[in-house]
């Protein structure tokens, strides 16, 4: 299934794309998209056989803003450098064991939504990532079958990044990852179902028309079972959570000077395989 | 004023220490302690009169637990080494700007539960620290003087680090400091009207009842004013947002081997002048 929330943001209601590509509404069904749903497969089968049933109201869709896809997500987890060819145009070594870091969550918004280059930033970068959802409570996870049973679904994110703010402003990374409307989610949810081989996804992101970014997750370092198990050994992962596993080689940062860095009026424009396209105007804080 | 949070885990209810050291249930007029109520200064004069007034029942304090003194916390921002006394025990020069890290929202836990020893932990340590709670969406804040009027309160935390995740697993904090209760804050949510210098708290920590951390934030690098205003040049700071503003020295990490890390069974004691008392158990997850 394609889940998605569509309306105003911070009003959105819970919505289904369904094979026809006609967004349905879901709002007499559930409550929202997040975590309580996604652990309830009760609540997800009654999406599955309302949508089979015919029965779900279409959305108009003249207009129709899309937001991110779930809402009430606990924590973000960033995982830096997962790329091969992307450790290797900043610099770095292949990571021994994944890099984790964090996102604030108030960052998130909608895949079409405005992204504003902070105030002082002259080093706003773009990174396509596969971001996993979490479906279950997950701790110290044993095997890479645990770990995928543990993922509700996936999504497209753009893992906007500060690289001034993160690399040169004192010792951890987090402080380039959070800005306001640095988070791009979406446009679906796609339940793991529907993604048979999370390694064996397309990934491309475009500026300004010029491709940027053209990977696969099969470059993945530690791809996504491992990922989740290895975090799962600090954190507790739960229904919710969202894990960012990631980008492929073609940022600013790693392009020859001068690097291009985004500006206010750029347009980024990215998509993995089977999960969505987003499309992001720049503008100013 | 300061608040609390009462109850089972999961199901507490908003209370107030009078000035009598008597719990009184705010149930009847809030519906909980959160960033909401910390931005709704109505709210806040509402719980003021009604104490004043003694219109508020007492809760019966035989066998309570006091949980975390606010709940809906968006996010946990770390500042770190973020002491003259504490940077020289770890070795680290005085940072130029502050080091800022994440904290998952979910670590957090009430000043008396217990605290787990992370599978494979040999390294769990402790750090006691000064939480400023937010009260009023920041960004870009240009002065000290809008910086303290961001905060709403402030609370004891005890900071739990994993210095072999933290330090020793590949780049970045996060890993060490996101373990599953690793968070105890509390008892009490004082409204930043009742700490007149932020700038002259005595911060201590015993283990098993050896003093252990005995510093003030009056030796802090940067103050909690300064703190807030560069936080807020990064990100979005939003009521009930929690800032840790960094711990004295005396960790384990800082002594002479063999360090005296935690294990099951280990009591740890904090306190911050005029915000109370924390003591944990520590246990085996």
């Amino acid at each position: 299934m394609k889940l998605l929330r569509v309306g105003p943001a911070g009003a959105e209601r819970p919505a289904l794309l369904d094979g026809d590509g006609v967004v349905r509404d879901l709002s007499g069904l559930v409550p929202d998209v997040d975590g309580t749903l996604l652990a309830d497969r009760a609540a997800l089968e009654r999406i599955r056989e309302a949508a089979r049933d015919g029965g779900l109201p279409a959305v108009d869709p003249a207009g129709l803003r899309v937001g991110p896809p779930l809402t009430g997500i606990g924590k973000i987890v960033g995982i830096g450098l997962n790329y091969h060819d992307h450790a290797a145009e900043t610099g770095a070594q292949a990571p021994a064991e994944p890099i984790v870091f964090m996102k604030a969550t108030d960052t998130v918004v909608g895949p079409e939504d405005t992204v504003l280059v902070p105030r002082g930033s002259v080093k706003t970068d773009w990174e396509v990532e596969l971001a996993v959802v979490i479906g279950r409570t997950a701790r110290s996870l044993g095997t890479d079958e645990e770990a995928l049973a543990a993922v509700a679904g996936y999504a497209v994110a753009n893992d906007v990044s500060e690289r001034a703010f993160q690399i040169e402003r004192g010792g951890q990374w987090d402080k380039g990852k959070s800005c306001e409307t640095f988070c791009p989610l979406g446009p679906w949810l796609v339940t793991a179902d529907e993604v048979s081989d999370p390694q064996a996804l397309a990934l491309r992101l475009w500026v300004n028309g010029a491709l940027r970014q053209d990977g696969s997750t099969a470059d993945q370092i530690f791809p996504v079972a491992h990922v989740v198990r290895y975090v799962s050994q600090f954190m507790v992962l739960r229904p919710g959570d969202v894990i960012l596993t990631g980008t492929p080689a073609g940022v600013a940062m790693g392009q020859p000077e001068p690097k291009p860095y985004l500006r206010a009026g750029d347009v980024v424009e990215l998509e993995v395989e089977g999960l969505g396209r987003q499309r992001q105007v720049l503008a100013d804080a």
